[in-house]
């Protein structure tokens, strides 16, 4: 449904001519609720939503490094060490679903992850409402945006999503390309695209985000060699055809979200262009193509989301402590 | 001599009334470098300074947060427990000395100290240095700023102070009140302030920051009892009369800057203001008392800087990589 108001919007802007193309723009975010959006910004800059006090929704998807942590994987509670690489917040709302394995169905859904997990940032959700519930200035600002609803899981992650919906980076060079500056983009990088399209890239990383529209096997015609556990949406599904099958990841503002894969192997994004048309194609590039194709990739870099920096609210003497050290 | 000045300033402003208040007015930061101060915010939000590519000046300093952690020691490399409480940088280019100790005579020397710390950022200068010139949104950035000075230690850190000197809260309540509003302070809170010269808290938290300003025994009159090693000035002078001596900590925006005392051991204001009034000046606060020092306490909460979070300039495939999980 949102794909066809997508290619509907994109008609009326680039006309039929680009009708055909596999990626569509970026759209500037629309804000109908200001409120809820500043509450879900706070709360996703929220070091108290973790068992640490020091872990927030930021902390790995960094809003100054394009939504991610730039890391491999993630430092959790107590410096462990995630089991997977960070996707970008960036765009999120245009996947089909979140988590690298799809286990959410909407960002909604996915906020409430990381907060809970033992391994991120560790707050079960009832103390996690507890803190909130604890601050007067969070009592205010709930009590304004969701009336007689209060601090509650939904309200918290409703907020959250809400703010998360607003993180898209239009304006891109490829989005002006799209909509008809032809200059936009250098001949290199023009090349680069077709390429894109002739080599079989855009037929996984499509539609807006370049990405995030459907699964794939990571080694579909020759195995992806890694050492990381993850198996994919088997774990989610159960089914064998579903190991080794991701979500496929979001293209836009791919310079920004290094290192690349799931198991963030490579900060090199050449590196990762020969190893996708190799393990996922089956086809080798050459220099030059391996060059083309990257200078196209980071034409997809789009405006950053302006954020101005919540100021959260203190606690009080009656807050529930962060325990940064207990194990 | 910067004293003087302020003195100069507060005379001009406030008319002769206010010449023999203890504390002064916070000015709004003037800015006359804006480059320079835009590059250090960068610098302070940049996890790359760090060796596991994780922390930031922010990350303890966070400005969502009163430029403290609001934890009791930090969290450094490797979850590693910090050895004293996160000062606030907010309004610290009015204290005579940075760090507890006074051990940095500026911001700037200050600045240079957390990121090579083993147990904060735990990246050796140089190796920071390196990162820094292989990423070429920083080698454009200071050749502008800087010109043939490049990237250096020098030049990194006067980047940070810079920007940290524009971190003010000027405009509190308290402020308003200074200069003449008598209406912007309830009975309370204006009983609070008389109270607070009255029962000698000004003799040491004066000045604009209302602290900042002095050394003083932690314990002057009763033994301030602490689990935290830390012992003060004597690790920098060597003279055992300056054991337990530290700076006098800002009083700004305490509200914000929870918990308290060097060693973190209160989250309750009204508590630490009766251990105070105990340990400092042998005096014990009748609970009224406490909680009119603390109503005008809460009056010195000013206007939070406005940060839009900083855009950082993305590695390459060259830039020395974060190394997370190395010990």
């Amino acid at each position: 449904m949102r794909r066809t108001i997508v290619a509907t919007t994109l008609l009326a802007v680039t006309g039929l001519a680009h009708a055909a193309e596999p990626i569509q723009v970026i759209e500037p975010a629309t804000i109908t609720n200001p409120e809820m959006v500043e509450l879900g910004k706070k709360l996703f800059f929220e070091p108290r939503l973790s068992k640490s006090g020091f872990l927030s929704c930021n902390s790995c998807h960094n809003l100054s490094l394009g939504g991610v942590d730039i890391l491999p994987t993630s430092i959790g509670h107590n410096w462990q060490e995630g089991p997977i690489n960070a996707p970008t917040v960036l765009n999120a709302k245009y996947m089909l679903a979140q988590f690298w394995d799809g286990r959410a169905a909407t960002l909604q859904e996915q906020a409430a992850g990381p907060i809970a997990n033992p391994k991120e940032m560790a707050l079960e959700h009832e103390l996690a409402l507890d803190v909130l519930r604890a601050i007067p200035g969070y009592q205010a600002e709930f009590s304004e945006v969701f009336g007689d609803k209060g601090i509650t899981l939904d309200t918290v992650t409703e907020a959250i999503a809400t703010f998360e919906e607003t993180l898209v980076t239009p304006n891109s060079r490829f989005d002006q390309y799209l909509n008809g500056d032809k200059e936009a983009l250098s001949t290199a990088e023009q090349e680069g695209y077709a390429l894109f399209k002739s080599k079989g890239c855009a037929a996984c990383h499509n539609g807006p985000a370049v990405g995030g529209t459907m699964y794939q096997k990571m080694g579909l015609m020759q195995p992806f060699v890694t050492s990381n556990p993850a198996q994919g949406r088997v774990d989610v599904t159960g089914k064998e055809h579903d190991r080794m099958v991701f979500k496929v990841p979001t293209l836009r503002n791919i310079e920004l979200t290094y290192p690349y894969f799931h198991d963030g192997s490579t900060y090199d994004l050449k590196e990762a262009v020969i190893v996708m048309q190799r393990v996922q194609l089956g086809q080798e590039l050459t220099d030059q193509e391996a060059d083309r194709i990257t200078d196209f990739l980071k034409t997809l870099t789009g405006e950053q989301p302006q954020i101005t920096l919540p100021i959260l609210p203190p606690s009080v003497a009656g807050t529930p402590k962060p325990q940064p050290f207990a194990k």
